[in-house]
């Protein structure tokens, strides 16, 4: 693997998102892989209320790419010609969860950790979406996920595109950015 | 080390809560590697806008239990006598974000994550904290948050429990509990 998998922190300083992918279908097995990272996800008193909904459907997931530019359009935000909120993944996972669970927000961030070192170590690419998270008062997105499968007392907190990389974009080994925020205060 | 790091799916299945600590100093270059742990989650749009309090004093993990368990009595939830909503760790870290972060829970939830796989590969044991954020609206913690450290355009969003794991409830080797929950629905 391009990764060493050497301990938790080569994998955590692995993993990096990619915005270009391969039209290459994702063995089943690895996306088995992925999505089992993210179900085995701590959540809030282990109410394991996550729901991945697995998006492989060109034709879907142009439809919400359509969605997505139109409500930002309603919505008077300015967006590229042709904006893909998505990168046009060949998968895209969109994590619903619950609107009465406290830690929707929270336990979607735990699972889409998971699910990234996970394609990271799988040589898969990844990257987090935060649009249909930002969206989930949308009406006509929320009736369009409906009608994928999210259920009516969930809403979307997150999402993964998942996809082999695109080689100018791919997963070389790397030397993360240093972090200049995410600062610590030691209270002693 | 007890919980082999074979892979990524070894890591994440061998993560546990733990919520009884041993009044056993962490030694700081392993307390650093669960902290460079969450500095290096991702963050939307790379704000990298998390802010890691690090309180290992006794006398401020008491008084923090006491303001929490205060401000629950007001709000008229139960908590059984003696509550301590930390489970007495040899570190709390809590976890600051930007309040005008539209991502700081799902950003926390990703640095919870790395920091909860990181203490596990380093045999600590950890249990993800909640109630500093469902709490973040209280002006008297907040006021006293603050004076650790906490930055006026910030809140808690989330905590996490760190220590040697009392024996009882150890990190052994065990086989993870099956998700019932977490369902997967593929979209064809």
């Amino acid at each position: 693997r391009m990764i060493p998998m050497e301990n938790a922190m080569t994998l955590i300083k692995g993993r990096r998102s990619t915005r270009k992918f391969l039209d290459k279908t994702i063995p089943q097995e690895l996306l088995e892989q992925v999505l089992e990272a993210g179900r085995y996800a701590p959540s809030g008193k282990n109410v394991q209320a996550a729901h991945f909904l697995v998006i492989e459907n060109r034709a879907i997931l142009d439809k919400l790419a359509v969605l997505v530019r139109e409500a930002f359009q309603e919505a008077g935000v300015k967006r590229p010609e042709g904006y893909i909120f998505h990168y046009d993944p060949k998968v895209l996972i969109v994590l619903c969860n619950r609107t009465d669970n406290v830690n929707n927000l929270a336990d979607t961030g735990c699972a889409l950790e998971n699910m990234m070192l996970m394609a990271s170590e799988l040589e898969l690419g990844s990257c987090w979406i935060n649009q249909l998270k930002d969206l989930n008062g949308n009406e006509t997105i929320n009736a369009y996920l409906y009608s994928l499968g999210m259920e009516n007392e969930e809403r979307a907190y997150g999402a993964l595109a998942l996809g082999y990389p695109d080689s100018e974009t791919g997963l070389p080994e790397h030397t993360p950015k240093e972090r200049t925020g995410n600062r610590v205060t030691y209270v002693k």
